[in-house]
């Protein structure tokens, strides 16, 4: 049978940094369709390339970064979706620190950049959607299973571990709570190291206990901080 | 650029039947590759429709089948999973009640059978690793969400729910834990009536609240039955 579609690749790569919360990469659009207005990273797989190594080349092609870890998040496929012709994408999803990552334009992207998550700008495509997909997903899997260690430094006040989860979730938490809640889980050791932060008393410092912190990434848990 | 991928979609349709447990919906080919062999409903998207369409399309072509929900799953792109061309899968699944269905081979399909989960045939592609993702999905979302709903009698004596939880968890719960839990979440409506199974006394009926479990489903919880 004949068929005439496309296969793309997008990234929504977060990225959290305790001064300026969630941050989303973008990059923008040197030719048409679009020209000129921010994008996800991606773009179309190549024959015989897997939608892994298709979204990784292209995050190295556009932004010029790589990430450890890509999860897949969805796969778009509003036949309307790209002005040119019928093509899907499939959309993907990392979580990594920004200062990590030295970010610089490359190939067809005229600029690269991290925007808040609070104020991106007009976005090309169905991007917005397949944004708005993601922070759903990711706010609905921190009930679940961990989130921190791909975007907290290695040794973390525990402030810092607080203000992630706010910024994921968009709202204030119940401290208290939350404290007792992520102690119960023992995932996180004590380090014998404070830190000092613009105000306040010296803040103790904490490292996420590696091997608890994977295991109850697999089998899940049950936050429910919500309830 | 030129780009020489197909799009298809497949659908792994469970269906649970208390007499006789998890059951998935398999059709047989009639055309090679894979001539003669069992594997999932699905096939090409066509130019100008929407993945949601074509699975749905697939679904009654191939099976005769239409059902009501449909969640995609994942998107497979192992270059060399179709013998013939670099062909994509996006996976869908679905939950269905068997007897809700008559079942019949059309067009592509010589065949169409539900089989026991536990007892697959051998399958064409790679639709058994896809199957597979489909069992963790489901056994995961059963620890966030909840299920039963679309595979249960409208009225069901409380064995047939544990009897459901532990068909898709693949092993024996701790069956008092479980009443305790699922009484906590206040979805079940006991009903005024009875049935007399095989042996036994004459077990009470319930039915869900269906706004209860909808609202559950929509905000999620933590069934932590596994703790």
């Amino acid at each position: 049978m004949k068929q005439d579609i496309k296969v793309s690749v997008d990234a929504v790569v977060f990225g959290y940094d305790p001064d300026h919360g969630m941050q989303l990469l973008l990059i923008k659009r040197r030719d048409e369709p679009f020209q000129k207005m921010w994008a996800l990273p991606g773009g179309l797989v190549l024959d015989g390339e897997s939608l892994d190594d298709a979204v990784n080349r292209e995050l190295k092609e556009e932004a010029g970064i790589r990430v450890n870890y890509l999860e897949q998040l969805y796969t778009f496929g509003k036949p309307t979706r790209d002005p040119r012709n019928h093509a899907i994408s499939v959309s993907y999803f990392a979580l990594v620190r920004p200062k990590d990552f030295q970010i610089s334009a490359q190939s067809d992207a005229e600029d690269v950049a991290w925007f808040d998550i609070q104020k991106l700008p007009k976005l090309a495509f169905d991007h917005k959607e397949i944004i708005n997909v993601a922070i759903k997903r990711l706010r609905g899997k921190i009930t679940y299973e961990p989130v921190g260690f791909e975007l907290l430094d290695k040794a973390f006040p525990f402030s810092d571990l607080e203000n992630l989860y706010q910024a994921l979730l968009g709202r204030e938490i119940d401290r208290r709570n939350f404290k007792k809640k992520i102690a119960k889980l023992s995932i996180l050791e004590a380090l014998n190291e404070t830190i000092q932060r613009k105000s306040g008393r010296p803040a103790q410092l904490f490292k996420f206990n590696r091997k608890k912190y994977f295991e109850l990434k697999e089998k899940g848990y049950n936050f429910d901080f919500f309830a």
